[in-house]
């Protein structure tokens, strides 16, 4: 992927430092917060987690039917006759698609090189991540949130490539300001499939560059790079320049629905985001449960 | 576990109906939403969560040393040479009490029921948990939490049995008047300890009972039930009463102290609680970082 | 499962004492050996297990795809940039029947109890099973097997009784003399299928009777108990009866079709067995790659 | 490590043409067979595997203390209450040195290529293992093995680099024939350590280079290579040339005293091997169970 070398696409390696592992949550600072609070006023709120039933590791005649490749799998302990209590074994696949989840920079090394310029062999070793890692916001992210919904009560075309005017117009229907540091949710009214057959709209080079001009800190959305790339010649830019160059962590599989006619409802558009993933630092993603509080 | 059937005993059992699997979170109403709005002024916020690092499921002489028995195992993913990206799979215990949970109320079958009187072989089959899981609150819980800190700047004395006296008299040293529908979250000054021999503070029934009285509808804390129990006669209320009869979800394992530090600091002993675990339904338990915004 | 009790049943529970976890492997004295080796002539062996392919654990849309509730997953694990070996993790289903697999008597608790008579909270612990594990046989087994083939070049019929009969009669086809000691090894004609609605042919309490009358150490084969049951009143007998009252371990989803076409060709129909699964004790059952050697 | 290109290092690749996966497994004829076939007398047998404890998978104050990162880790499933019957989910490191295992060449991979010479992007990919793995031997391997033991009745002293004339002294020592399509097996006295303070015997090139002369078709031993390596130029010669240029599949951690023993009761050194491996295809190592018999 040497396309990340071009010399004009959005970068903020080095902006904070070659030690830096936060990224565009380094945006975050106390008047986003102030534009948190200022959005709660009826404790009303809502989730953007897709919900993920776990799927039974019991095999054989007895078990569950369950689905091939499931995100999170079950296996209910027996903890004596009568049991003492009642508790489980997870096994997890972060990344999975069907889960909503939070991207480390960790999880996409460009040119051999880890957000903002880590040696990948250093900054991911056998045994651990050392730098990217989820630690970078394992304790949580707040910041205000805004919702871009760049299809109201409908859903973008198949295959569209979305622009900074997408953006901008989704922004202007509301009247929206968006600011440094808030995090950005975008609808698009696709929901995630299997089906690579059914390619669904996804985010171009342009997209991602107003994000970076409007100090984007977080994405989230129910859109992401697609399979096939909207551009070949830079495929996955939200992951490949956003996350990878940016140090924008992304949430995928974010669920908005609820959270676009919440906002309809209200008649508000933006929100204090509470993403509180497991505080586990070391991983390069995990599920997380975005909460927009209103 | 008899001791759950004497008549004396709060009980929420039938209060919401039966087939409730909400328990104490049907007390979180528009008026506790709105108290938990009314407390997030800047936007101010803290982890209730333990930092858990994973443990490398990578063995033999070139892995790094693990911990027995982690509560989270990660293996990291060869996805080739070069890698196109990095990510995991992860082996999660979720009730390990090193790893700040939730519990639902099928975790802790009482007399061969789950609340409020669901037979366990109906509520939890070996395919998986059909009553009484992480359900309840999946999309997550927002309300106000009240911070009662049973031991400013210091902790407990060891197997300190600690009653609704000590609650009221917390709660009234801030002046808290603690409300039905608030997450009530309990500092002792204890941390999780594998050593037996050092038994920390634990809950008593009383104590309990309180917490019936004040309707609190969700509980965290850095202290629980301890072993060996205050009262050998009533091991375990908060598990036994509190999730059992009462429907009321524990987080177990909280990290309190920062929080009782950002309460010092700003004054004010009450916040709204987000509480918003990976949203996966059917488990009796599920790790969860709380956030607490002011 | 009442059943179990009836006097006429056949039972070992109490022949090698109330301590006893291997049940009639004890069987396999000098003598059982001594034929097994005098069945070695050319080297000539042939594998009784299914081929087992491992599904991928990397979900998304570059994993490959996957069975629902596989036996075997493999989490490839990424050991550096470039890598410095290639290794993996394994999550593993044993009593799956897509694995051909052994059962310990701890698998197979009857009316509250182990083999011969442990009570089953004594026998397996939320720690482990401490009786009538794999350990009877983690070493491994040698003994003389001897393959009664029911449908010779064909499949039994849907849903056929397997009596003893049935058993004599092929033996008698090839005259073969069955001794206590020796492992059985029985082919249907049938294969594994998750499709109940198709259901096999399966064993009969008359089959199990004289499996116990002939001194059975061991028995693997392509059949083996059915659902729904040959006969409702007492389903599971190879389970129930077999494994649970002789404490004669079972080999479930054997592969039989290479070893009837290999005793064809050379005539023989019977051969040294050796058994022997991963040497792991504390099971309730193992993968295992039986062998016939001739 | 470019040593292997060496021109005088000893080397398979081509011998059996670009898409072999068998390697020295193809020395194993008729002959091979019958010699392994002649040693079988009595039926008398020795598994080779070390005894592996399961760990509990369950965490917390009621689970049985664990080591840390354990080969075999075991979750006992929930099955109802009374339970069906007892089983688990297992989670498995083959190549955990406290697990007997047998290597496939895909585990090594030298100067970026697996064995004889696919490059390693074509021979494992994210989802699997496509060329050299343990598909080449699945479905088990027999042949004649013979035992060389360097130290009987003591151990070898710490850091001895075993030699060419170390391997031949001890075929002498017992007037061993070792020919092509035999199974070495070495024993040295040593255990497996995880203190890589006390460092063991190793192999050196010269050993690896007896084997490929005397057409060793599979070695086990309870010695391996050291870490440091007993010659730095050349670290690991039994897997980056053993393994990754011969084409010869390793036994690691395999138990050798117990067979010693019986090798000197019955004064015979030779016998036939069977390494019956959980027949999974398409990984990089497994867990093995070799059983000798005489």
């Amino acid at each position: 992927m040497t396309h990340t070398d071009l010399p004009d696409l959005p970068d903020n390696r080095g902006r904070w430092g070659a030690d830096d592992q936060r990224g565009t949550l380094n945006l975050i600072d106390a008047d986003a917060l102030a534009r948190a609070a200022a959005c709660v006023r009826t404790g009303t709120w809502v989730s953007l987690a897709l919900p993920t039933e776990p799927a039974s590791m019991l095999g054989g005649p007895f078990a569950p039917p369950a689905p091939p490749s499931p995100p999170v799998q079950q296996a209910l302990l027996h903890t004596g006759t009568p049991p003492m209590g009642m508790s489980e074994v997870l096994v997890v696949t972060p990344h999975h698609p069907a889960l909503t989840h939070i991207d480390a920079v960790a999880h996409m090394p460009v040119d051999g090189s880890v957000y903002p310029d880590r040696p990948l062999g250093e900054a991911v070793t056998a045994g651990g991540v050392a730098h990217g890692s989820t630690a970078a916001f394992a304790a949580g992210i707040v910041t205000r949130g805004v919702l871009l919904d760049l299809a109201p009560g409908s859903k973008l075309p198949a295959g569209h490539p979305i622009t900074a005017a997408d953006l901008q117009a989704a922004a202007d229907l509301w009247a929206l300001d968006v600011r440094p540091g808030d995090a950005l949710v975008v609808r698009s009214g696709w929901r995630f499939s299997w089906d690579h057959r059914e390619s669904g709209p996804g985010m171009t080079v342009d997209a991602v560059t107003w994000m970076h001009e409007h100090g984007i800190a977080l994405y989230a959305g129910d859109v992401s790079d697609t399979f096939p790339p909207v551009d070949p010649s830079i495929p996955m830019p939200l992951h490949m320049i956003g996350l990878a160059r940016l140090g924008m962590p992304l949430i995928d599989s974010a669920a908005v629905d609820e959270l676009a006619s919440t906002c309809v409802g209200l008649g508000r558009y933006d929100f204090l985001l509470s993403v509180a993933p497991p505080r586990v630092p070391g991983l390069t993603g995990v599920p997380v449960n975005p909460i927009a509080v209103f």
